[in-house]
């Protein structure tokens, strides 16, 4: 079957396939006896259609017998027991013999196929955190986490300071007494919580590394890449792709929709389309995860098995999918998967072919995606690849703090991924590009920078802040919190004072009912609000008295989380004044600038009309709902 | 008291009594020292006023000592907890000890009470897998399990590639290798957790099947019978009828509705009649189970004690509920409980006399129901026991493939039980009668043949269906997996392609917001939908241009759930294709057809006018809520 | 930081200060070696500046080392897993080394600070069951449970029968076999989860007076105190109280509003005040407990961290919550706390202080506070202090009732507490005043008696209610259950049949959408309603016939439980019969009358006139919302 696979795939335009991940049990069915023929074949069937290949190291499925020899290999949930056998991702990070049986699997690999010419990229292990697989409370994780505290507070009196144990007598005497996070009768120590979690984090980093590491060695010269996932904030993502070459991801955008969503008219809307910033927010993620190189290495391509519910997507989002990706600068698209399998967890999962080899539905997308590809390179080629100046938004993407407000909400309905989602949304809306970078990212090309979940204020970034001639957006809670998740003795926000001169003397959370508004001026701020002390005088002022938005120069200061509509006017007229050029959309309609294209979706239930100077390579200005546009702006 | 209660039960016209079940504590108090002395007496006492006696086993409940001596019988929870004493039920299926020891009871009862003349029936246990107690965890479990996979796979390679274990290297060596299907980090290989449920099926069908051989031996002649529960599936009822003489089952019209509708417009609607269908479906399925013979053998007499809320019945429920039980061919209709238990677990039940042993409502609806009976009984001896010819639609009732859509619904709001109940209510609510067989029934008979959870094509029917004249309707999902839950090789719906040249090429679940709609015929789709691919023409187009309903001469294919008023109007054309005799009622309105007579029920909350030809025996054509009336057809 | 602080608090008009609950791992920061330094410069610091100090003993935090020594001192939980070091309250109430170490710890401060001047009174321990912490299944737990039902039961027999353990064969042959009622597989016994519910909290009791014991010893003179809490009911505190000479609460009107609210209605129309009966219903129910000394000893004075959402204050409500306390008889009135601290779990817990020591808002408030204190006590001392006649309405309340409900609901949309608080609303609504005493209380300067959730009735309390004059409301379930959560021989309301000739024969419980109403009265009923055999003529009729409401000379049987504006108009009435004085209030107005004069408070969102006849000593007829008004009625 394999053959005629391979060729299948080169007639589709395929060009790069990743096999590999989770097949320990075949390229070792029992310790030591290595089985690697088949994957060898595998390889070199797809070489001789000049397919590229990505191997996936097997470790996020150890096998049985592994499992059997060294149970202490599981992954411990929070009640202490074992997270077993059955499906994948069972492993502990902080298992020394893991890392050890890794390593011995990796390096046989590496070995066996480092050097084939089909083999250009590898990717680690599979969906690192995938489950709630970050956090185990293993008896190796403790024993490490311990040597972790030793190295990261130096004496236990900073370690007890540092965390305020000193509340409740949670005092430790020695770094032996450090216990884990779980189990206790009530909240625990947000301190203690967010260590651990830098602690898991890093060991994630720490068991990816030994992997790059022997790949590099025997594998010189290729790429090496993880898949990410959407919506997952469970670890630094940047920590451990500063070992990688490229950031990859898995899109699926209805899933996450109906998974992830908290909206009903939400999922109502965008049921077969996805919400239309789902993919693009991940896609400038990636970007600045990957600092430039990104893939996406999975993309739905038909109704999925995992989500609550699994809606067949609207005709033409396949391709519209694709393009999209593309407009926003990956390298590689790659669906998930060839073929559905028949059996076991995923056989609800749409491949390109069904199970019976004929073609599924996303195959006819595909093929006019391979002429859109040929039309878009033939554009570019003419215009001699022109280049489309960069985004002029950046948002600040804080993992740890992301971390922070999950651990210390302070109201339930916050959240704080959904928070940057709705800004970044109201960028969108405007036609605007976006750029999402880490921390310490170099910010001198941008007009508006937005600080959304920056909660522990990094030196590096706030210098930048301090020096740019930028617009800049802080939102509220940042610089809330010391790296320690303490209040500064400055109060909130902290180090942020030093731009502009306010301080928060009061927080409140509010209920999905209670929504509060300013006199004059229309802001409606719901969920989280905070009172402001300062000289400046407010922006607006609330119906109660306390100021709303604060601005110094080019520093905004905006303090509380605004409702959409209001959360829109605000962004437009802070983009405006950044100078940057807006093109309003109805909100199904995204565009996205590209090496001098501009490339239009609707994502939207309705026809649209586009009003937008250019000459339409792909598509025309009216477009119905799933399809899309391409057009030249530099002759247009 | 005894002598009082036995007159009184006798006045009233009871003639069974069921005593026993649960009371091994008071049968041997400690090892080996019995005293059956109370029950001896107990039966004579009932036997003097001519009262004949069911006699449960009391193997429901272990006793504390029993426990204490050996902890290895108590189940095991998903978590590995053991599911401890203090209720009841906590036993495993699989610990060998627990058999042998309930082999001891029970002989000993037989053998003490097996030729008492009063003694005509025995029930095994009680309610099997009452509180989720089917599936255990138990190394005892773990141990049989291994066994039980041996004898059904034969090699460990067949396993494995039945299950699809290659996918997630989830492979074993040998069957010592095998696991339990609980507490893996995510979704669980549904095959393994479908093998287990065949597997703890089995375990109860061989449980039950030692008592039955006990009892044959040492008390011939009598009935043996087992109390089964209503909407519960978890395991196969076939397997262990088969062993039984009569299915008998537990009817709370009121419970169920509370606590296992979903929708709060039913609960409101039918808050003291129950839903009109409930009763109705299960006495239909008891028949099929019992192969004829089955009684309701504990019926709610007054509020209950364990659903969400326990409201009184209308007056003129306990009526009802009895004659419809005899009106679906009961041969025993009996009520738990005859007194109020003034202490522990189920003191708020109601039975036929209060605590203090004063008459409650129901007894005065008992006696009109025992002179009704004396009509009835009048009424059938006149015109010679005239038989009424059987159901003309038979509905398939597959066990498995209802648990195989559990295992794996894709979508959560999808109820497998409910689709079937949904069908079930569109033909009574044509006023038709109904057959629920299983699927190596008999099928000559009927005019109409739903098909609608076998997901998995039995031989035996599909023969049956491919010989029939009559109509068969294939609901979706029905064929679409092979028997190790996995997609048939030429695609769902697999076997059946042999009846309907159809092919499923694409599937999707819908959240409850989305319903997909017909352009010309009124069809209206919701949860589920499959997209076909076939030379023949749908009945129907969808708006996005998936066809709908497929039909190949007596062959009729529905690839999608549709909504109650359309599934309404759906089967009753499908029942007039058929042949068959419709009279459309209004909702509360139930008849049934049984030797010769027309029984009609009002569930409803008003007044309804029955049109039907017929000579009134009880009753008249306006039925107020609650009422009954029953009719002579013969010569009406 | 401390002499200025001790400095500011006077200033501020304080002068009572609770310090060293929690200080365990300073005071003893290794066995044996203790420091208690600091605490003795804290005490003497805010000696200097002539305040009084409340100490509160460690025991609710048991540092890492003891823990590590003995892990049985952990509390146990359902599932038999530890509830670990890492927040509070990690111990089991029975563990004998805990108590001993308990012992060991407050006697060395008793003995170190029981004879300091400062020192005017001692805290036990901290929110005895916050968390759920009264409850623990750990093995100490059995032993002692075993033995308690050895004093309470006499013989095996005896608890047998009176638990009705012949149900199910639940049947125990000696004390050893007892269990604790966790881990079953179904519901538990009632009678058996009273019983360890009576054990639990007798529990807490004998620990308590341990360390009551010792204080007295060694610091006679002094008061000494518990911080019960707000909305809890898991232990009986009269039992606890009897020890103590103060009752004390922990009053968050916000937070306890999220928290413990049903409805979303009540939760926006209070958002930021508080349900106007929430502080008043406690404190009456706290002075009850305290046989008439009590305090507020911790008081919200802003946003809290703890409930789901925790909104601020409006502005006013520091001072008019303080008031109220002095309105409803506090001793004293305290805040939590003084400084909102920068670390660990309440880090966003406001205080007088912010974390950088300038004054948060409800500082302002207090120095208004202090200015009406000088006006009110003046005003006192020129009246004499006039005393107020008490209250003329009596509410029996009943842990063990409210337990006995909680584990037995019989629907579950009954809330316990939340329907004596319902019948408390109505009478406040009607601007009458009420105490809240237990059962043995002496009743004869009432005018209504109501008896609202005595299931089981006491003795002591059926002669009081057989010899007054007083009016008498017994509410649905009273009287239903013996001591043993059995039903009475003579059926509910059991003994209360001497007061008035009832016979509950049915009870039923209701889904919130099920509403009863009577004929011609208007009665509506929701949740509960009972059927009663009697002689008597009920005062209305429901459309089915069932009899509503009994009366029977000055007793009065509601049989079921009233709607909101069917509860407030049946209440009114049976005031207005008993005599009593009625104002009614707008539902955000509430006035309480405290040594001649007439507090009136404004909870409601808009503007309201008092029309009340008095002198305004503080405050005008017209209240807007957070407003406080004080009236002399002696010469008004």
């Amino acid at each position: 079957m394999w053959p005629d696979d391979a060729r299948r795939m080169r007639e589709l335009g395929i060009s790069v396939v990743r096999v590999g991940e989770f097949s320990w049990s075949r390229l070792e069915p029992q310790r030591d006896q290595f089985n690697f023929d088949w994957l060898q074949r595998a390889v070199d069937t797809l070489h001789a259609e000049g397919l590229e290949v990505v191997l996936g190291t097997p470790t996020a499925t150890p096998p049985k017998w592994l499992i059997d020899e060294h149970p202490s290999i599981l992954a411990v949930d929070e009640s202490g027991q074992p997270r077993g056998f059955g499906s994948r991702r069972h492993y502990c990070f902080s298992s020394n013999i893991y890392r050890q049986e890794c390593q011995r699997i990796v390096e046989r690999m590496a070995k066996a196929f480092g050097q084939h010419k089909a083999v250009t990229a590898w990717q680690t292990d599979n969906e690192y955190g995938c489950h709630s697989t970050i956090i185990s409370y293993s008896n190796d994780a403790l024993v490490a986490f311990r040597q972790w505290c030793k190295q990261r507070y130096g004496s236990i009196d900073q370690l007890n300071s540092d965390w305020g144990n000193v509340f409740w007598s949670m005092e430790y005497r020695s770094f032996d007494e450090v216990g884990l996070p779980c189990s206790a009768v009530t909240e625990l120590n947000p301190a203690h919580r967010l260590a651990y979690w830098r602690f898991s984090s890093d060991q994630v980093a720490s068991f990816n590394r030994l992997q790059v590491k022997l790949l590099r060695q025997h594998s010189p010269g290729r790429d090496i890449l993880h898949n990410y996932m959407g919506n997952f904030t469970e670890f630094d993502h940047y920590t451990t792709a500063a070992d990688l070459d490229i950031a990859t991801w898995d899109n699926y955008p209805l899933g996450f929709l109906d998974r992830d969503s908290e909206s009903d008219t939400d999922k109502k809307k965008w049921l077969r389309t996805g919400h239309p910033d789902s993919s693009a927010f991940h896609h400038d993620l990636y970007r600045g995860v990957g600092r430039g190189r990104w893939w996406v290495i999975e993309q739905q391509p038909g109704p999925v098995n995992w989500a609550p519910h699994n809606p067949a997507p609207l005709p033409g989002m396949i391709r519209l999918w694709a393009l999209e990706a593309l407009a926003h600068g990956a390298e590689v698209m790659s669906w998930f998967r060839w073929r559905q399998a028949p059996w076991a967890q995923e056989q609800n999962h749409t491949g390109l072919l069904l199970p019976d080899s004929t073609e599924d539905e996303a195959v006819a997308e595909i093929r006019q995606l391979t002429a859109d590809l040929d039309v878009i390179a033939h554009e570019l080629k003419e215009s001699g690849n022109a280049s489309t100046q960069g985004p002029p938004v950046a948002f600040i993407f804080d993992y740890a703090g992301d971390q922070m407000l999950r651990i210390q909400p302070q109201g339930n309905n916050y959240s704080p991924l959904g928070w940057v989602q709705d800004i970044y949304t109201a960028c969108r809306n405007a036609g605007v590009d976006v750029d999402i970078v880490p921390a310490d990212a170099l910010l001198d090309s941008y007009q508006l920078i937005v600080v959304a979940n920056s909660i522990s204020i990094n030196d590096t970034l706030l210098k930048s802040l301090q020096t740019t001639s930028a617009h800049v957006l802080l939102g509220p809670r940042c610089g809330s919190k010391t790296d320690e998740l303490s209040i500064p003795s400055n109060l909130p926000p902290g180090k942020l004072q030093s731009l502009i001169p306010v301080r928060v003397t009061r927080v409140e959370s509010l209920p999905d009912f209670a929504i509060e508004t300013t006199q004059c001026e229309n802001f409606e701020v719901h969920r989280w609000r905070e009172k402001i002390d300062s000289k400046l005088q407010p922006q607006a002022t609330f119906n109660d008295g306390w100021g709303c938005y604060y601005r110094h120069n080019n520093i905004h200061y905006l303090n509380g989380c605004l409702t959409e509509t209001s959360l829109q006017s605000f962004i437009t007229t802070r983009l405006e004044e950044a100078g940057i050029l807006i093109t309003p959309l109805t909100d199904g309609i995204r565009i996205r600038k590209h090496k001098g294209l501009l490339f239009a979706f609707n994502f939207g239930p309705d026809k649209e009309q586009l009003s937008i100077d250019g000459r339409f390579i792909i598509g025309q200005p009216e477009l119905a709902p799933g399809e899309i546009a391409v057009l030249n702006l530099g002759d247009g």
